[in-house]
């Protein structure tokens, strides 16, 4: 059996004229699409990714408004400016880029964002919704890593999926969107014991803890899928939290870069065109 | 190794004399603790909890208001009664009981609940606090759960639990509490398709399928730790969702009934307190 690379690329290229469509049809109507993008500080991460999502904003017919904030603003102008946002009739949606600075409550910044502008589920409101199952919204990278599955035809029901990482962002609701599609799902962590013996039994790996190289060959058994969240600068080049090596054993693999990260940018747009 | 029969009542004891101090010192600062329980139509298990209930608060020396409807009642009705109650100052908390009549929308209900008022965690924002881990409220199910195991020194971390079900209250919670605790953990549902071989690795089970005796010895593990959240009528007996011959093999098992629903009950009071 070939072994199939998961690249992004198409995934996203798919999304991208769903949503060009929706885009099209509301500036038809004489609405304004508009991603406010906060930006705080010089963390270099930050501003490449920014400059991408403004890039991609603009490609699919939107605009993108870009707010700079010093690295040493107070948590009080942080949120006046997004309630400004809120109440901005031309914004539709509101990403600050994470992580901010460490003087500054990420967690309240979040809930201050209106939860019909919140593109990337920060707001407790959103992500209450996503906990329940009542909502088609969730943060924009474990979306990414659902449509890439859904894509590449990867049936997760029934399947024994591990989820490495329990984070809020990434494993946390990808561990809940994959029960609510009938998976099994294990999440693992830091403190989990007996992990090459969970991951061996696992026929699909959603890696999200950033480490590079983490998950070795010999942890894995024929055949799994590989989901690789995982984007670590090394040596001046991106590698994921699955060891290269893996491929070789896996049925199907997300290659990095060019695998989970073009989806998620694009689920970006995605969210902020369910903002409309 | 004697097997620990993790009875209910000494926790639900342990956590009553902290809760009645509570509020023995906020009725001599002059505020009244009400909890106002709203049942609709006749369904007879609502009707034994709601008894139940009452006895519990007033036994806390708190007070139960009980506030019935019609089985019939209008959607609008019902929110309406939850509106009032979240202006009332006099009511501290509120807990409609479940199931609600099939033509009432419960998600909406749940919402309708003021957040500060929410005792079981219905509102989606008391619910993304939990999944975001900002918040010691919890639905009180899965909070027995967790007091049962740390009353009878079971440590959770880095152990391999499995939950048994994926429900907004139980399933799903009590999976995210355990994660939020370092525990390995596994969720199980209807289309789980290797179950056994699941179960059999499992140090801690958590089973609420509602499914009568539903786990069976031969699926666990010598010296597995058994948490039984179901409570199913049977020849006008309750059994849990684990067959009663698993005892013999587990280390430790919360008896049904007597066990976890003891506990649940006495959460009502807990986050009633925490309402103040």
């Amino acid at each position: 059996m070939e072994t199939i690379v998961m690249a992004g690329k198409p995934v996203a290229e798919e999304a991208k004229s769903r949503i060009t469509a929706k885009i099209e049809l509301a500036k038809a109507q004489g609405r304004k699409i508009t991603l406010a993008i906060v930006v705080v500080g010089d963390d270099a991460a930050s501003h490449v990714y920014k400059k991408r999502l403004v890039k991609i904003t603009e490609s699919l017919g939107a605009e993108a408004m870009v707010y700079e904030l010093a690295a040493n603003v107070q948590q009080a102008e942080v949120e006046k400016l997004i309630e400004k946002l809120n109440d901005e009739d031309e914004i539709t949606g509101i990403l600050p880029m994470m992580p901010l600075p460490r003087h500054l409550n990420s967690d309240a910044i979040g809930t201050a964002i209106t939860p019909s502008k919140d593109v990337d589920c920060l707001n407790p409101l959103n992500a209450g919704e996503v906990y329940l199952a009542r909502s088609k919204w969730a943060p924009c990278t474990p979306r990414a890593c659902m449509a890439i599955l859904n894509y590449y035809g990867i049936e997760v029901e029934g399947k024994n999926v591990v989820v490495l990482g329990r984070s809020n962002v990434v494993g946390k609701p990808v561990a809940l969107l994959l029960v609510q599609e009938n998976a099994t799902v294990t999440i693992c962590h830091s403190r989990t014991k007996n992990l090459p013996e969970i991951l061996k039994q696992a026929d699909i790996i959603v890696a999200a803890v950033g480490i590079p190289s983490f998950v070795k060959p010999e942890m894995v058994k024929e055949g799994v899928v590989i989901v690789d969240v995982g984007i670590n600068a090394v040596d001046g080049k991106f590698v994921g939290d699955v060891d290269a090596a893996v491929s070789a054993k896996a049925a199907a693999f997300t290659p990095v870069p060019g695998g989970v990260g073009v989806v998620s940018n694009m689920m970006v747009m995605d969210m902020l065109s369910r903002c409309l």
